[in-house]
């Protein structure tokens, strides 16, 4: 069951400018950046309890962000959805005929358990589903 | 000063369609729909508390939604910061070298004054501030 919007996601072009945008004119925290192998991502986080802001960047210069900002040049990404159960919900939502973009949860930023929903299932919007393991 | 993520908003060909996804399939509670005619634009909002999901369809098939859908047809349309002050912040970014899409707040929806920064001011992202009348 989705219990909380985990957070939303914009792809920059330019890390370290964008962080210090979301720091020092719209104030908020900034916990720190994460860089994520298996997604070829860099992300940096600003907590809003109980969602947060998430920047994604490319990490090497390659992978998905990479291709999304040389198409769109940034902007909204992603949104992520906290569940419950994320296999019940995979489950649940290929029933009703969602496709995902692998056949099972990659671990994610924080340790989580993640997979994305194609944006051809929902309107144009790429959504990912996230639990912490520890849940 | 921004307090706290207000919503992130859904731009959706189909508005009846996508709540009920967000209600049957995602398990969202619905709000209400809520026709914006300043904005020529109809919301339908999901809480997340103290966030919301909320979708923008255009009203009477025009608009700046209208014009969003028929270049993308879909997706992330924005993200909404709750301020305290909306007036101070919109001095401060203009300070900055922020531009808005219009020179003073408009009422939206839920009541609030609203501005929207222009995209090009923040890595293509649709920002709206908002403040409700009360506070």
């Amino acid at each position: 069951m989705i219990v909380a919007l985990d957070h939303i996601a914009i792809a920059v072009p330019d890390l370290e400018k964008s962080i210090k945008r979301f720091m020092e004119d719209f104030g908020l925290n900034y916990e720190g950046t994460e860089h994520i192998e298996s997604a070829k991502t860099s992300t940096a986080f600003f907590p809003l309890p109980p969602t947060s802001i998430e920047l994604v960047h490319p990490l090497n210069d390659e992978g998905p962000v990479k291709k999304y900002l040389d198409k769109k040049g940034g902007g909204l990404h992603h949104l992520c959805f906290r569940t419950d159960d994320i296999e019940a919900d995979i489950a649940r939502l290929k029933e009703k005929g969602y496709e995902f973009l692998s056949d099972e949860p990659a671990i994610g930023a924080h340790d989580c358990k993640v997979i994305f929903i194609h944006p051809k299932s929902c309107d144009g919007v790429l959504i990912e589903l996230n639990q912490p393991q520890t849940s």
